[in-house]
């Protein structure tokens, strides 16, 4: 189920009483705000209504809405954690949302509930790909099993993850089992993802030129499994070849702390074969790490990068939330756009401006 | 000539009197520290050794070093700005060193004094190719007009754009008139270098994949010129054929604001064919943005940008170089990576304890 901004929508779907309306416009501007108690009591008895609702909030740049985000997401931390957490990526052409529809449709049908975020820092510059989001896995945003979330736009790279983390927290706590976590830029976001997953899935293709392979180098010692997609047709054969091929590539790679041998698998997510051995590519994983303890230890690794990231966001957001370092900002930055002014001296002067108060 | 760490060598070739020394490992630990005075008075006089030293004490994480690294800076800051800037990028197997071989060497030979720094975002994990720097561009190395200084290692991307911004500032100021800044890193790195150049350079290759376009639209976006490499024997039709087709493809794109019509060329870095022609295509843009007030606009927008930067910079350099915060972190990250603590409870302890102050 694609989560919208038309709540109303979703709330007749899952037969929630509407209050009586005259125009729907209206209605929705005028929508009345949650408290922290009715967010959190939302999330955790899994309400998808009240859950994208708060995932908005998350994303709102007014600093009370920011703070009214915070305490919900640090009531619902209790409650997170539980979930599996899954990276994929792959270059452009791989099949990457053809994939998801495909896997996802199989993790439901196993029972599970999925949560489907994308890092997207392209989503920066062009709004396009949002859309795209939204439409792109026609299935699985049917499937009320299946919960997927766009990429927050008009943030960087950073920004876009701290909010992606804290929609996970979210989605956990509102019972999700499993939560993919996509890349959907090119070659910026792999590392990001990679961190905040517990096992990372590299999709690649079979037959893809030696400078693809160069770039995709990098990456491929961050995965924990590859799958060969497009394994169909005529390609049946050459996916087997890029198999043995990869296979023998991570042979020369150093060997995994977590005593974990990176599997290489085929699949076609079109013809939906094979489609359950990436599953259980991934539940393997998760046994052996989490018999010899790897599991917990890369979580708590990632608490080290997160606790960092947090410092740093709200140094930040502390300072540029100073109504002195706001002032000083707009009389300087006409002055740097001119040239009357190095960017480094109008820096330290505004940085000054913070310190004496 | 490669900047190096054994400025003992380089003192001599240059003539410069060494002091009489028994063991060299101790004379090197032994080297006197400059004052701010002699670090600017060397640099302002081109004395690359004091350069080299210069930019060794940037990159420094000893904050003493760091605070004197800004005095020279700012003090080198009104001899700066007066290079040409060239951002190169392209995907591994464009033949990048190559390039910047014969265009580097057309460069100094046209009269003019030329800085290679690269952006090296993957020197954070593996330190190999920070030796490859040193060693790749074998003529270019030999020049007494080129200067090749290779990225600092052990920064995030962000730290490494700031120190290469300073080295470009100290490089400047060192009467280069020529500064290129390479793209090592793959995906990571493009927006980082189109954010301090003049003129970014796009190099590609005749009958690359489909998936390989894609990964480069993006950057393609950015490009003030494209040039297909690689355009001799067998390949000089295909480059040509790639020309047209790449020359079609610009045309879809929005005219820029600069008025300046992206142009297409072929070369060969290994023949030695038409570098000259892309020298000419930077030049042209040149002319045409001096004379239409776009190079000093761009320059001054990306002062804008290095004015948020080094607030950014410098709130953090502060607030982790403060005792009481450092002790909390001391205190906390044990915590966290034993799970006893959600970061975000810890990060807010830690920002807590410095408000205190």
């Amino acid at each position: 189920m694609v989560e919208n901004d038309f709540d109303t929508a979703l709330h007749e779907r899952e037969g929630i009483e509407q209050p009586a309306q005259v125009n729907p416009y209206l209605q929705k501007r005028k929508r009345r705000e949650l408290s922290v108690d009715e967010y959190v009591d939302g999330i955790l008895r899994g309400d998808r209504v009240i859950l994208s609702r708060a995932i908005t909030l998350t994303e709102s740049l007014n600093p009370e809405h920011q703070k009214m985000a915070q305490d919900v997401i640090e009531r619902c931390l209790p409650h997170s954690g539980k979930s599996l957490r899954i990276g994929i990526t792959g270059v452009p052409g791989v099949g990457k949302s053809t994939f998801i529809e495909a896997f996802g449709s199989h993790i439901t049908s196993v029972g599970k509930k999925l949560a489907v975020l994308a890092i997207d820092p392209s989503s920066e510059r062009s709004k396009g790909s949002i859309l795209g989001d939204k439409t792109r896995m026609e299935q699985l945003s049917t499937d009320p099993n299946a919960f997927i979330r766009p990429s927050p736009s008009g943030l960087t790279l950073g920004g876009v993850a701290r909010k992606t983390r804290e929609t996970a927290i979210l989605c956990e706590a509102a019972g999700f089992d499993v939560i993919i976590i996509e890349t959907v830029g090119v070659g910026q976001s792999e590392t990001v993802v990679k961190s905040m997953v517990d096992f990372f899935l590299l999709l690649m293709l079979a037959g893809a030129g030696d400078e693809l392979q160069g770039i995709k180098r990098g990456i491929m010692e961050m995965a924990d499994g590859l799958v060969i997609n497009k394994a169909d047709g005529d390609n049946v054969h050459p996916a087997e070849l890029a198999k043995t091929r990869y296979q023998s590539a991570l042979h020369l790679f150093p060997k995994n702390e977590n005593g974990w041998s990176v599997p290489v698998a085929t699949c076609s997510a079109i013809e939906h074969t094979s489609i359950d051995k990436v599953w259980e590519m991934i539940t393997d994983f998760e046994q052996h790490t989490r018999s010899n303890g790897f599991f917990e230890k890369n979580r708590n690794e990632q608490n080290v990068k997160i606790f960092y990231d947090w410092i740093d966001f709200t140094i930040k957001n502390n300072f540029f939330n100073n109504p002195d370092v706001a002032k000083k900002i707009e009389e300087l930055l006409p002055k740097v756009l001119e040239g009357n002014i190095t960017p480094y001296q109008a820096g330290n002067a505004v940085v000054d401006e913070e310190k004496g108060c």
